[in-house]
Formats: C-alpha cells, sequence, structure tokens
C-alpha cells in the first residue's frame, strides 16, 4: 500500500523538480506551471489514497511527504549558490509557510528565484489548507477533530465530499491571491511584486522581494491592503464558501472568526495608542503601524513594515507573546491557533466551577455543537506540549552557542510557523543566514512540527507505531 | 463561619506581629519565639477549623491567610527604613519560600533581622508543607488529588488523621533543620549562619546572610552539604515519615523520589561534564559547582555559590528551562513539579497510543495506583495555566519597562518560587531592589499565585465563588 503511494508522489515530484531545476534560468515560466500543476496533481493523488490508507499510514505520509517535498524543491536553491543546509531552510520555510529567509540582499536576486520563493509559499499555503480540512481531523491530531464533526454533522454539512470540499477551498484560495494581486498592483507595486507578494500574504508565509519586506513600499494604503488580506489568509477558508453560496451572516457566526477579530482589533488599538503616546506620532500613522505588523505576527504571516523590536520592552514583550497565537483553524496560519485558546478558556472556566462545586457537571458547548469527549484533552495537551518543544528546542539552540533571547524567539517563532524572532539575529531586521548549521536543522525540524500541529510527528516516535 | 476563622486568625497573628514589630530590637529571642508559637497555634487553628469548613470558605482562607499574615510580618522590615513595597515583596518571597530580595548590603545588616529574614522562610516553609499535605488536596487543586486517594487508601495509611500528620510532618521538618544546622556548624559555619542558612535551606527558601550567598564560605564540603540538605527539602515529607517508621525502602519505593533524583543526578553530571570542558577546569569541581546551583534552582531553593549565568550559553537556557521544574509534592518546593512531569508524560504516551489505535483503552497507572479520574486534566490544564501565567506577567512586567529577559526569567522565577532569574538586575548576582515598585507588586502576586498552585487564587476571580 505505501509503496503505490510513493510511486504515485514520486511520479509527479520528479517532472516537476526536474523541470524546476534544470530550466529554471531559461524556461521559467512554463517549469512553474508544470510544477503547480504537478504539485496540484501530487495532493489530488496523496489525498485520494488517504482515504483508503489506516491511520498509521497516514501519519507516515504526512511526514514523509513534506521531509522529500522539501528536500527536492531545494534544489533550485542549490542552484543559487546557496549551501544546500540554507537551501533546506529556506525551501522548508517557504513551504510551511514561515516566512524565515537566509539569503540576504533579496533585491539584487534574479526575478527567477524570487517567483520560485513566493511559489513555495503559495504552494504550501494550499497544501496546508488541504491537510488541515482534510488529514488532520482524519488523524484527530491536537483537537482537529473537533472540526471533522462539523463537516460530517448532516445539517451543515458544507460541502458533500473531500475532493469537492477540497477543490471549492483551492478555488477560494486561487481567488483571494487573484484578488489580492490586483489590489497591490492598483495601489502601486509592479506586478511582478505583486504577485510574488500577493502568494506568502495568503498563505501567511511572509517572503518578501524586498530586504525591507513591506517596508519597501512606504505606502500607508499597501500596508492596509496588506493587513486584511493577512488577515483572511489567517480565517477558515470553509467559512468563506459558505459565504460564495449565499450565507453572508457564516462570516460573524462562526465563534474562531469573531475571536480572532476582536483580538486583532483590541491589540490593534492598545498597541497602537501606546506606540502614539511613547513616540508622539499621529495616531492612525501609530495604528496602522501597529495593525500591519500585530496582524502579520499574529496571522503567522511575518512581513514587518517596520523593527517594531526598536518600539521598546511592552512591544518586544507583546510581540512575543504574539508569536504563540496564531490564527484560526482551517486557514494557512500556524502557531496555537485561537480556537485552542477558546477551548482552554472553556474549559478553565468549567474546571474553576468543578472545583467550586464538583457534584456540578458543566456542558461544553463551542460554535452552538457539544464539544466531543476527546477534544478537551487533545487541546490542552497540544497546549502543553508545545510548550514543552519551545523549551527543549531553546535549549537545544542554547547549547549551539545562542543567547536566550535568539533561542527562545526563534524556537517559538519556528514552531508557530511565524517567521521573525526577536533580538539582532533573528529579528524582523536581522537574518537566519549567520546561524551556525546545526541550528539551521533543528529549526527546519521545528517548522516541520508546528505545520504538522507536533503529534503527527511525534507519534513516529512511539515504539508501538512500527509494530505490526 | 468565616467571622469565626477571622477572629481565630487575627488573634495568633496580632499577638505575634504585634510582639515582632515593638521588641525585635531589644527582646529579639522571646518576640520570635512568641511569633512561632503564634503560628504555629494560627496554622493548628485553621486547619482544624479548615476540616469543618466548606471547599469555597478554603478558597477564601488559604488566599487571605497568605495576604493578610504577609501584611503584618512586613513591619519588622519597614522599622529597618526599606520602603512598604520592599518590605511586602521581601516578605512576600520569605514566607513563599521564594528567596528572591530586594535588600542590598546584607553582610551588614543587623542581626536580628537576618534572623528575622530566616524564620520567615521556615515559617513559609512549614506552612506549605501543611498545606500542601491537607490543603490542597482537600481543595483538589491541580492534580493534588492524587494524594488525596493516597492517604486516604486504608492499605497505605501513614497516618490516621491529619492532626497527626501534621504533627509529624513537622517534627520530621525541625529534625532535618536540626541536623542541617548541625552539619553546617560542624563544617566551618558560624552558628548563627548555620541557623540562618539551614532555616532557609530545608524551606528551599534560599535567603543568605551574605550578598554572595553560599559564595561567601568557598568551601566544596560546605556546598555538598547544601546540595543535599536542599534535595532533601524538596522530597515529600510523609516519604520520610515512613522512612523513620521502619520502612526504608520507601525512599526507593516512591516513583516521584525516583525520577527526581534521577533527574537531578543526570543534570549534574552533563553540566558538569561541560563546564569542566567548556572551563577547562578538574571534573569534582565542575560537578560541585553544578551540582550546587543545579539543585539550588531545581529545588526552588535558590542559593548560589557563583554566577553561572557567566557559565555560557547553554547554562543560560538549561537554567532558564530548570527554574519551571521543581521539586517533589509534599515538599517545600515550588514550580510545576516532578510528579506533574511524570503525569504529563504518561499521558502523552497514552494519547500517542490512542491517536494510533482508537479503540484500545490504556490504563494510566502512578506509583502502583490507578490515576483518579479528574487528575490528568487537572495536571495538564495546570501546566496550560502555568505557561500562560508566565506570558501574562512578562507582558505586564514588559509594559513597566523591563527587557524581555529580565521579565520572562522574573515571572518564571517567582511563579516557581525560585529566587533569582536572569540577566544583570534579576540574575543570580543582581538584586530586585532596582524594579519599580509596580513591578516588585506584580512579582509578589506572582509568588503567592505560584504558592498556591495558581488554581486557589483563580477560583475566587469566578463570579459564581461569589453567589450564595
Amino acid at each position: 500500500m505505501l509503496c503505490v503511494i510513493a510511486a504515485a508522489m514520486v511520479l509527479p515530484a520528479a517532472v516537476d523538480i526536474a523541470d524546476g531545476r534544470n530550466d529554471w534560468k531559461v524556461f521559467f515560466g512554463s517549469s512553474v506551471f508544470t510544477f503547480f500543476v504537478g504539485g496540484l496533481l501530487l495532493l489530488v493523488g496523496y489525498e485520494e489514497q488517504a482515504s483508503r490508507l489506516g491511520v498509521k499510514e497516514g501519519f507516515l505520509l504526512t511526514t514523509l511527504c513534506w521531509i522529500v517535498v522539501t528536500a527536492f524543491a531545494a534544489i533550485p536553491f542549490v542552484g543559487l549558490g546557496l549551501p544546500y543546509t540554507d537551501a533546506y531552510f529556506e525551501t522548508m520555510s517557504g513551504l510551511t509557510t514561515t516566512g524565515a529567509t537566509v539569503i540576504v540582499g533579496l533585491d539584487s536576486l534574479p526575478r527567477g528565484i524570487l517567483f520560485w520563493r513566493a511559489l513555495l509559499c503559495g504552494i504550501g499555503g494550499l497544501g496546508i489548507i488541504v491537510m488541515a480540512i482534510i488529514m488532520m481531523p482524519f488523524l484527530r491530531v491536537g483537537g482537529m477533530q473537533l472540526f471533522q464533526t462539523e463537516s460530517s454533522d448532516k445539517s451543515e454539512k458544507v460541502l458533500p465530499r473531500p475532493f469537492e470540499l477540497m477543490t471549492a477551498t483551492a478555488g477560494v484560495y486561487l481567488l483571494l491571491i487573484l484578488a489580492c494581486t490586483t489590489v497591490f498592483f492598483v495601489l502601486g507595486m509592479t506586478f511582478f511584486d505583486a504577485i510574488c507578494h500577493a502568494l506568502p500574504t495568503l498563505a501567511t508565509a511572509g517572503y518578501s522581494t524586498h530586504d525591507d519586506s513591506f517596508g519597501f513600499f512606504k505606502s500607508p494604503a499597501l500596508e492596509w491592503a496588506g493587513t486584511v488580506f493577512m488577515a483572511l489568509g489567517a480565517m477558515p477558508f470553509v467559512v468563506f464558501i459558505k459565504v460564495a453560496r449565499g450565507n453572508p451572516m457564516a462570516l460573524w457566526e462562526d465563534k474562531q472568526i469573531r475571536a480572532f477579530v476582536g483580538f486583532l482589533v483590541v491589540t490593534w488599538v492598545v498597541l497602537g495608542g501606546w506606540l502614539s503616546i511613547v513616540r508622539d506620532i499621529a495616531f492612525l500613522d501609530a495604528l496602522r503601524a501597529a495593525a500591519f505588523n500585530v496582524t502579520s505576527i499574529v496571522t503567522t504571516t511575518g512581513f514587518a513594515s517596520e523593527d517594531y523590536t526598536k518600539w521598546g520592552p511592552l512591544a518586544i514583550g507583546a510581540f512575543f507573546i504574539l508569536t504563540f497565537v496564531g490564527g484560526c483553524s482551517g486557514s494557512t496560519a500556524g502557531a496555537v491557533k485561537i480556537y485552542r485558546f477558546q477551548i482552554a478558556a472553556l474549559l478553565t472556566r468549567s474546571h474553576l466551577m468543578h472545583l467550586l462545586s464538583p457534584n456540578r457537571i458543566v456542558k461544553l458547548v463551542y460554535n452552538g455543537r457539544r464539544l466531543p469527549d476527546d477534544v478537551p484533552f487533545s487541546v490542552i495537551s497540544f497546549l502543553a506540549l508545545y510548550m514543552a518543544t519551545v523549551g527543549l528546542f531553546t535549549l537545544v539552540l542554547c547549547a549551539l552557542g545562542l543567547d536566550l533571547v535568539t533561542s527562545l524567539s526563534s524556537a517559538a517563532t519556528t514552531l508557530g510557523n511565524v517567521g521573525p524572532g526577536l533580538g539582532e539575529i533573528v529579528g524582523p531586521a536581522g537574518n537566519y543566514s549567520t546561524l551556525p548549521a546545526a541550528a539551521k536543522w533543528v529549526l527546519s525540524f521545528s517548522m516541520m512540527l508546528g505545520r504538522l500541529e507536533l503529534f503527527t510527528v511525534l507519534v513516529l516516535l512511539r515504539p508501538e507505531f512500527w509494530r505490526a
């Protein structure tokens, strides 16, 4: 069974990667198109097969798929002259939509490789939504079964079959990218910049074509547009399908989106107000700067319009905490994600009430539905394991000679697929290129672990997995 | 009902505190004795009453007790000329056995106040063991019901009634302090230093009579003795009672102690080996330095024999992570505690197995007994809430203008009742005195929150608590 999949996977992968490697200098447009089709084929083939697979194969396949695809997709970067470690890091960062880069001097790079970086984000983003909608609930990882229950509930079924759901989601994703490209173009980017920023925006990845990231454009309108599209990229795409099918209230009815938007707006206003007072600048300017950079971190995109680590200690603390938040489930955003916090808050509340009156039974309801029995524990153990993983990686990075702030923030930012960390090296104005090679491999692994919601990978480490 | 308790509490408190305040310069010995008796009376009165109280009153009383006792016990420090904020911080730090100090120039202080600081630790430590043995399991906070089940299990009952258990525990505690004083005295401390270090050692508090802490004595033998007694202070005292009753194997049979000692030894050897290579010093010297400082942090004592933040990045990362570990339950140690990690590991294992084969039921066994149904969730939610609290306090401290490392490490170290943090200000060579007053109040609250295992205090914030 696994061999069939492996063959099905290698075929399109081989086609697109070979094209990508040999022809990228010459036939860039066509080879990328082939890769894109190949990538889609791969995803389709793999998802269709997956529905016939057991749970074990699902875990193994998902993990292997990321490792192998990254290994191949890294080849064009080697062509550029990067060491393989750097190429692998850059590719993993793109495919997991993290957006941490090791390349310095983006502005002077050939357009081909810049487009390749943007495309990696786009493909990664697509892979992630598909995985989040179909694979994760199937594997019941980290409380994602919550959303499986939702889609298998007859009364609310969005679309009948996984394949159709996937096509519709991909359609929504492409439409959003198209809309974003248009808006960016209209607001003053070149067409190339527009598409190279639209892809990483919707994929919440954060690769830019300029070393100064979004700060390069110095355009308030573009920053606001970027803010809106980043936020859209971090919302559950299934809800967009509902909206497209004539239910615009779905946006408002979704508890996750409500909390997400509410959280964003409150953080914007608080940090914007603080910035306006501390810096003595107009509130609207401060609000724009706060909105763009806060949204970028919360949606795990990682664009920066300026170096927010210069905003003073409150901003540093705030951005450190924001690294853990993340967007909504069923989107391209990473990190802990809003629904887990909502469920954790629900549980804490019911636990405190339980402590007060041990015999009372508190019903746990989320988004109008009762929580499945295994969701609370899945969610809470995800939170605990997430923190433990950040701690472990911090220790490893410290052992490699990095200082505490760099280690801690880069562990958190890669596990959350955010992008920029804190401090001189990995901060929004820094670059991952000066890290030791071992640290790059650790961080690549951390990105994958975060992207696959921890459990998918960790389950492979159990001896039970490999028995029978 | 509450009024009765409040009166019962104020009476001895008023007696001892009034004595402590007016007479401490003149009749120091006698006033302290009064306080000590008063404190014991207070504890006895409060525990005996508590068994007749409801759960709600238990939560309220425990929290109030800490706040009020600290407020009164701070008065002698005001007499020394400290601002009340500093006095409250110092007292809370002593009573919660944290050991973070705001006093500079310990060596030149009158012996009275130094002894008062050591006594605060001693009393705090006693209060904590009693609370951990009797109050916490009763309130079922953070998985502590695990130990309630244990002591109410007939076959394994250590002692029949809470009061006797309490007396026996206090006896063990006093005996250990006596033994520690003797050993310290024999190994070269003055008698005053010996008792002033024995009290904070067994209470895992970490107040010293010298600015250089244990480093002042420059005695390898004293450091090893300190290491051993700190470790003893972080072990469950109930097990010592079993040993005293003729079952020396109890030490080995307790899963918590085994993991605790194992963890300590592994960390000693790893960090000692690393230190010996990096610094090019003899392995035994490196091992001693690593053992003393690691044990000090893990047991949440907070003594330092030298400034370990100068040991390089691995050490900094390691000590940061160690701040979260903590000792065993039923001891004077704070932080997350070993048994929670053990249970979390158990749960992660069973969760991963559950992901692989959803229909298999994995039995959860700890220390040879099946886990009560609500323990897994209590433990895991404690872990998640602990991290969230550290994050929240970090943000608040950053907002007060502190840098990230200081904020994060002081939040972690006070919540864990450890003592020293990282960085210039709160590190082992620093002092909390330069922090802004608001930060001192935040950290005082954090110490109490950590000491009362979070839930005891948080439950008071629920509106349901205050209804009927």
